[in-house]
């Protein structure tokens, strides 16, 4: 899991994929899925829509740290396993065969078995809408994995996987952010 | 174009695909290409995050209200097109020959090419974050179409599109909302 510029971490959620998000309130690790994400700026800033009804809402608040994930398809058994059980009771990390990695800026950990991960501070809860606006302050990319194919959750219980790639950067080009 | 349950279409967003927002606020129809959107409910309720350097944002203010359209693969010169003029010198649909329909519950026109269209009311936009918080009225899609698949920005002027479904429902079955 090398270092990835921090400029470029936008593009790991901007495609819209499934992510786990880590957080430790100084007890233990916990990892939620979720798929309710927003880019809000390159710098970058993301929003995620959470709220009491997650159990992770309450370390996020409290350690106001948490880390994105970003899982492949080959991870999809583990992600909705994630997302069907609760840390209130388990320990997510263990019961799928997860591995936590220390980060360097925040408490919550990394997922070593995941393609990327974002270390992100708390910044803003917008209350009136559940929303928890998060700065990214590093991110790593692990190049040497193979399935580099996310997915994209429906909402209904099926998810799509990436299929390939088109190229439209010359028609952009005036569009694409510094440092991109 | 046919009307679709209302309690599913969060699941149009929740992928993450790049969508059209179309606007009208009593002179001339726009659109405006954006990824940065997120599902907030699903009864349905999305956010997406734009602000006074897109052209659409004073029709959005003024209205409070818009057309989510989304396009499908087929379309993308047509999306990286919208999303490279500007509605202050360029009348959208004219340009890149799209058609727009009139809707039922707001003055933005739907997008007749395009592979669903949501009717939406501004309920909310939180100024510090540049977030518009949208609530959707009504939505339809073209199931004829035989093209169904979405593109997903990077952000680095590439795009990833659909590829295959997999089906986790039996493990989700719990954590299903009820009509989807």
């Amino acid at each position: 899991m090398k270092k990835m510029q921090l400029s470029k971490a936008f593009t790991l959620i901007e495609p819209g994929p499934v992510v786990l998000v880590t957080t430790n309130a100084g007890e233990k690790n916990n990892i939620m899925t979720i798929s309710w994400t927003m880019v809000m700026d390159f710098t970058p800033v993301f929003a995620i829509t959470t709220g009491p009804w997650n159990y992770s809402y309450a370390a996020l608040r409290k350690s106001r740290e948490c880390v994105i994930a970003i899982p492949t398809v080959d991870l999809i058994d583990k992600v909705v396993g994630v997302g069907t059980c609760s840390g209130a009771d388990t320990d997510k990390f263990e019961k799928l065969g997860m591995t936590p990695v220390k980060g360097r800026h925040v408490s919550a950990p990394l997922i070593k078995e995941c393609l990327a991960n974002i270390e992100c501070k708390v910044i803003d809860i917008v209350r009136k809408h559940n929303i928890v606006v998060l700065e990214g302050v590093a991110a790593y990319f692990n190049s040497s994995r193979k399935e580099k194919r996310t997915i994209h959750a429906i909402g209904d219980g099926t998810f799509i996987v990436d299929g390939r790639k088109l190229d439209r950067k010359k028609m952009m080009r005036t569009r694409i952010p510094a440092g991109v």
